[in-house]
């Protein structure tokens, strides 16, 4: 019998840690609050044990039935060493996360970023899963930008870290990221970033539809509202979202023009927006990717899985 | 005996052909003229054929005792299906460039693009033979901006074709690219793109000494002039070389915040300014790192082997 596999997700808010079949289907999962500036590191790895101990024995398993251990966490980390460098939505610097959950269980394991885990298990059993070669790319589309690269089914990286693909600079020169670069993916193509032009739109058309929608009061602005002001017809709204699609766009064909992947897909909040993001996404996508046609254009599609993504990821990462 | 490696770089100019021994030692090598317009592409491979039966003469060695052979070009290839998928250089679509060199050889053979060989190259003889985990990421300055990335000692790419890092976007909307898109990093760092921007400031500045360095003749134009005439204390080309280093950094940075590499090996002409290029380029880049100091920066250094590089990437090849 093909052995157990743990996949832990662990969270600014809450740690989920799920146990897998052999093949990959999720048996049971248990989670609880993460706490992390309330309490010390080793006291959130240690409720981390608790519930996959847990889960064994609502499985009737041991730790001998199972594979491999594999954590998902925000932030930089170092996948070779086992350690979260420095995860600023934790407070946590140079924690050896791995080194600590070995002292509770003799197991394989594996680290990797949380949007790693989420591209992974989008790649093993959600919107990628059919993947002709199994080279995906994703970008997810919230308050920040993250992604991840999967080549030939394993997630791609190099050194230390995972790819920062939010944080590669697509206008030299441009807006200021919150990471302290200017011109980030992330400060043209986050859902933070679309809000700020939408606001900065609204506020200088106050007849826009926009301004309408969110009540005069800039602060109620949100990803959703220029898309439905777009669609009633709003001009300045519509000129906002073609902007804010041209710039994912040059994102987007960036990684074509790296990667050539089968598919390319869009996770978080704006992608939710579907049909009315993808298709002229893929238009202004064409325009940017080398070679044009005989580059084999990817299919652009949205994530499915949500919040349990990152889990399926972690399960499925090598040890 | 480990056996023999072919390493095949064909290039616009010449084919060239070395022979290897089990260890990498490179034990002799011939070559011919490509004339790719005068000649059919079948012509040229019988070209390559004949130079690799050569070696094998030379050497004593018979085809049995040959590991593999791997071939580099220019162009888009599908290495795959070991077919050049389009190269503009020599006016070739869909060549099935080893289906034909597996009629005269019963080899494992690759086949990559040059560029990717000579990033490999410089990781297994060259400059970035040391480098601790083998991730390396290349850019060759020349006419074009060429790129390639090894990770634990093996070219990484993804679907069909090569990493295009040249073609990725710094400036959204920027200059035109020669490739047809707007901003590419190859408009802005590029040899040509050097030449460009001296010659604007030179025509602006006529007092400058990058004029009188070029005679008046702004068809003198090339990419040593700026530095030049800035180590001779011009302050316009002093504007032109840190505009210049300013979007190399935001391409050198862009590969540092997705693949974290050991090494950035600098190749082509404008590599040869040496540390007055590399230690400017290093600063800049330091500030567009993500998570700064925390993220490790790579060592940035210059390509040691020139034109072999192909040639030893192509033997290295994983077949």
């Amino acid at each position: 019998m093909a052995k157990y596999r743990i996949g832990v997700d662990l969270g600014g808010t809450s740690i989920k840690v799920g146990i897998f079949s052999g093949n990959g289907e999720l048996l049971g999962k248990k989670n609880s609050a993460t706490d992390p500036f309330c309490r010390s590191w080793r006291e959130v790895v240690a409720d981390m044990a608790g519930l996959i101990e847990g889960l064994f024995r609502e499985n009737g398993a041991v730790e001998a039935d199972c594979h491999s251990i594999g954590v998902g966490t925000p932030g930089l980390i170092d996948s070779r060493k086992g350690t979260v460098v420095y995860a600023s939505n934790f407070n946590w610097e140079r924690v050896p996360i791995l080194e600590e959950l070995k002292r509770r269980f003799d197991l394989p394991m594996a680290l990797a970023n949380d949007a790693d885990c989420a591209v992974l298990g989008e790649t093993v059993a959600g919107a990628a899963k059919g993947a002709k070669n199994k080279n995906v790319v994703m970008f997810t589309l919230g308050t920040g930008v993250g992604g991840g690269v999967v080549l030939d089914g394993r997630l791609s990286g190099g050194g230390p870290g995972k790819m920062e693909l939010g944080h590669t600079i697509i206008v030299a020169g441009g807006e200021p990221c919150r990471c302290g670069i200017l011109g980030c993916l992330e400060a043209y193509a986050s859902a933070t970033a679309l809000i700020r032009d939408a606001s900065r739109a609204a506020e200088d058309d106050r007849d826009s539809k926009m301004w309408e929608l969110c009540g005069g009061e800039l602060s109620n602005m949100n990803g959703r509202i220029p898309f439905d002001a777009m669609r009633a017809g709003d001009k300045t709204a519509k000129r906002v979202v073609e902007n804010y699609i041209g710039y994912l766009g040059v994102g987007v064909a960036n990684a074509i023009n790296i990667w050539r992947p089968d598919i390319i897909l869009l996770g978080g909040g704006i992608a939710n927006e579907g049909d009315g993001l993808i298709l002229p996404l893929t238009e202004r996508v064409r325009a940017n990717v080398f070679a044009g046609d005989r580059g084999c254009l990817p299919i652009i599609k949205r994530a499915t899985m949500g919040n349990d993504a990152g889990l399926y990821g972690a399960a499925a990462l090598n040890v």
